[in-house]
């Protein structure tokens, strides 16, 4: 049995799964695992490091046996980023966290479908100017970027907003229940991110993978001070979802001072270069409560989407 | 047709809707018209002024034809407010907001079944402990108070966790389509607020109605503003989300400024009476996008649940 939704039709999918493309977790390896498994997999290209998008595009175009994509933060993209990207023939291209319109002749040129994600009404008319062939409606449970309004609410919003294009929910989803709600509010299926960095095949550090099995959704905080310490000028309204630590302890609320100190800068590098995560960002987002081991991602694909099969078939239940 | 679930077993309804108690706003009048509609209606105690308990729960008992209820903010009841709440024979007492053990005994013997709201796994173990019949988990893009964690990711981990006590969810519902994905999500129902402030019942302000109806979920901000103004000592971790209006824009961050300003306080109380929500709250959660109308409670019970129903009967669609 599957679930079949207009997500799945698009892209031929046996499952109505995307995997968030987070930087620097979400390579090539978890990608095409993915998408072999029947979801769609995307390459987290995030800021846009050639080398690191250079490797791991590869790697996802020549384990991918079926569709995958890429993506990248728009505000922190080039044109010369995009045709890196498109050059690796992905069949999705996913911009989030800025205006689309700059990059979506190209990448509709190249037969690549334009996946947008949005975080109010504002973007998600952008998105839809900027011709989306689907749309993200992403919460502020999400772990990693995100903005202030929250899954639940926003999904029905965005899907009034965006229609005729099919819109996918995104934040707080890591089971079946999760991606049950979702097609339930009118999403053609579900992004999924931190489960995905609880993987085999995640790039995630694994110790990292261990405080996110440990983690509650209450250890998780929205915050800017990973941002200042790495020096990225991200714009308003976004800020970043991880898991509560003692750089956030020390930092948050303080983020003036933490632009200004560059020793600061130093430790938090040398930090990421060791596994220090307590002073190393682990993002997550509120779902992480539901995140108890760590799985091979197409075992995932397939459990998670199974579970809301059951979930819907006990739905019909319900039904007198 | 009906839904039916845990929840419509317990207290016989045909509806899986139940109406949030909002302090101010869920007079009787709106609490029976829910529930002789088919859902159960609450009435919104709040901080537990006796005269407007009396005279609104003596409205509740002599209208309901149906099983109804009542709600108290848990930090601020007395023993002697929840004995006058019960000599009206409420068929359900509704408890948010602190610890509900200390009523819980004096509730249940009175024959009255006790619903505990919750906002995380602590509160969810209180709950449980206090001998909860129904537990609500309400994430934090409800409108009024509430807590910091999203409805989404928070109601299945509060299902694992209040197990086999039966979950609602609440925060972030307006339409069939929120009703729909807390059933998928495996709540028996869902609690639904601010939709029902915007009813012909409703005791709030003919001008604050139109508000809500103008409004967008973006409008609305987690505050604790409108707490200091009146002088309230909310505990950690509760604040109040309301749409933003001038008064929020003036004070939210300038809290213990707002706290020292007497005029301020005096200049708030006469803007209640007069009705000026530029300086008066208006509470509201995030789901304020889908509320397009001022309409009759009884009709938008029946119209949520049927819309809920169309969309689990589009889910079965999906199932290839």
């Amino acid at each position: 049995m599957a679930i079949r939704t207009s997500f799945t039709e698009l892209f031929r999918l046996d499952y109505p799964i995307m995997l968030a493309p987070m930087a620097l977790a979400s390579g090539g390896e978890l990608a095409a695992a993915v998408s072999n498994a029947g979801g769609l997999g995307l390459v987290g290209g995030g800021y846009g490091d050639p080398a690191w998008l250079t490797r791991e595009l590869e790697i996802a175009r020549s384990k991918a046996t079926r569709r995958w994509g890429v993506g990248l933060i728009t505000w922190k993209a080039t044109d010369e980023l995009v045709s890196l990207a498109l050059s690796y023939k992905p069949n999705a291209f996913f911009l989030s966290f800025g205006d689309p319109l700059r990059f979506a002749r190209q990448i509709k040129s190249a037969g690549c479908l334009l996946i947008c994600q949005v975080q109010d009404i504002e973007s998600t008319v952008q998105a839809k100017n900027a011709g989306a062939d689907l749309i993200v409606a992403q919460g502020a449970e999400a772990g990693g970027h995100g903005a202030t309004r929250a899954t639940l609410p926003l999904v029905p919003t965005v899907i009034d907003a965006a229609s005729p294009i099919p819109v996918l929910a995104a934040g707080g989803i890591a089971d079946g229940r999760g991606l049950a709600a979702a097609l339930a509010l009118g999403a053609a299926g579900a992004v999924i991110g931190t489960r995905f960095c609880a993987t085999e095949e995640a790039l995630t550090h694994p110790d990292a993978k261990e405080r996110l099995v440990r983690a509650g959704g209450g250890d998780t905080v929205r915050t800017r001070v990973f941002d200042e310490v790495r020096g990225y000028d991200w714009p308003e309204p976004y800020s970043g979802r991880a898991l509560r630590n003692q750089f956030v302890d020390a930092w948050h609320g303080q983020e003036a001072a933490l632009r200004a100190s560059e020793p600061t800068r130093q430790e938090y590098q040398a930090a990421l270069r060791s596994g220090d995560f307590e002073t190393a960002a682990v993002w997550a987002g509120e779902a992480v409560d539901l995140v108890s081991s760590v799985a091979p991602a197409g075992e995932l694909v397939r459990r998670i989407s199974d579970d809301a099969e059951q979930q819907l078939r006990r739905l019909i239940q319900l039904l007198a």
